[in-house]
């Protein structure tokens, strides 16, 4: 497996720069009292973070040809649901974190009933930014992506994924339990990162569904290497508390399969999530990039 | 002022249990473990309630001739915001609520990890209904409703109100702020309630003009009947706590106005909003019960 190359560093890099204005300008702050609002919701979603599903939505995208400022609306408002649901996620109620990409989190930094608002407001203005002409200009279009957005990170995808994952601390889980479970917290809203491009861009079935498949890839072998750092990682190289999922005595693809096992797992999904990309005649390289990187993470 | 008229009463209840049937179709029972959140979901929907935004829209809806199925699809996507803000105002971290509609709150009757969950997917399946091709064949008008909504539920509306309406617990608002605090809290909604039939019914300037006005009146009568019977109902009318903003020492229309001012201003309101409907030639009759029904309502 080659290290990350230094080309995609540079990109995700560039591109995570670029999501970040984006959002300061869609996250403005206000004159008034409620500005302590816009101020959490910034704290929760500028500070920090790999930006890995804003960079699928850029790259995605920029298959498709799609014009920037679409791109970089569409990577905002879907940040803002995958920085929603971590500040919901660190409640006392919900894991308890007190830390997150090595910052105070949110419930910390500001209150409890701030965090719960925050993230209330992010999940709504990501609508709101999907929903406005400038993302773009087929109301058909907009509505697809509002539509997919929603089913990916609704009861059917992410917060039902989470609900699970609430239930599997006192459920025994077998692998297929656990994929599903996986596909619905994290996966879905991937998929959807990667298939936002062809949204956008009106893509043929094919070319769609190939972005579907390697999306579907993607998100578990990410999955499994989220358990494999949670298994092995330091606090310091992944900035959260790590060994939290054995402490809770929760199982994962590392307490089924073994590091070794889900280590070659993934990477056997990273090389599948490539071959999905062959139709797109080399101009995906960035996606296979991503899928190498995904594996290759540290935090 | 006349009584509630037997007419608007019965017409409330037909809209209520057509709404509830709807939203018990929208949120399905799961086999799958995770049918514990749509339970949650159902709990914090389908148990009662005056359902007055659902009304609202069925009413502007019927002004402009909306079909049955779009009217009752976007009365149950805001009805599910206004559900959500509930579920998440009770938590713990707000306003610690036990009881609502006299039965117990969602993180009393599951869990305050579910309650979270619950009103998150609530608020996300909202978008879903929305953007579906069943609430509108116009593309650009489900766009429009979904933009709306979010407006009128996010960071400038609802959930900025809220915000606001902790900050009020411990600092000294006047009049002009509470009627900002209560114009985003509870008036953006009812107003995005109001103005969805003329937006599904592709109304003109005028007549979605009458409705905003209308519908800002009526929010801000309706606002203060609602502070009124906290400082003068019992829980056993309200079907919740009551008494609680004296108690948080909280500056309301009614801690400002006295009781007296303050039901005056509510009437002039709602007598004001009824003006406003002169321009629908008496179509907009159920539209005038509902601003009488909100300031002689006891609960």
């Amino acid at each position: 497996m080659p290290s990350v190359s230094s080309t995609l560093a540079s990109a995700m890099t560039e591109a995570a720069g670029a999501v970040v204005e984006a959002l300061g300008h869609l996250l403005p702050k206000s004159e008034y009292p409620e500005n302590r609002l816009y101020e959490a919701m910034r704290y929760g979603t500028l500070n920090g973070g790999k930006r890995l599903r804003p960079f699928l939505v850029l790259c995605s995208s920029h298959i498709f040809g799609v014009a920037d400022e679409c791109a970089l609306r569409t990577a905002a408002a879907i940040e803002c649901v995958h920085c929603y649901s971590l500040i919901h996620d660190d409640l006392p109620a919900m894991d308890d974190s007190d830390l997150r990409r090595g910052n105070p989190t949110v419930h910390k930094a500001f209150d409890e009933a701030t965090a719960v608002l925050a993230g209330d407001a992010l999940l709504t203005i990501a609508f709101e930014i999907l929903a406005d002409p400038r993302t773009h200009e087929d109301p058909a279009v907009r509505c697809r992506l509002v539509s997919a957005l929603a089913k990916a990170s609704g009861v059917q995808g992410m917060v039902g994924g989470q609900m699970l994952d609430l239930i599997a601390e006192s459920t025994e889980l077998d692998i297929g339990a656990i994929t599903r479970l996986q596909r619905m917290k994290t996966g879905d809203l991937i998929a959807v990162s990667t298939e936002a491009g062809a949204i956008l861009g009106k893509a043929s079935v094919q070319h769609a569904s190939a972005l579907r498949n390697y999306a579907h890839d993607l998100g578990l072998a990410f999955q499994i290497v989220d358990d494999l750092l949670d298994a092995e990682g330091t606090e310091a190289e992944t900035g959260k508390p790590v060994g939290r999922d054995a402490e809770a005595g929760k199982a994962t693809f590392v307490t089924i399969l073994g590091i070794e096992r889900a280590r070659a797992q993934a990477k056997l999904l990273s090389e599948q999530a490539i071959k999905h990309l062959a139709v797109f005649d080399g101009r995906a390289g960035a996606l296979e990039d991503v899928a190498r990187f995904v594996v290759d993470r540290k935090s």
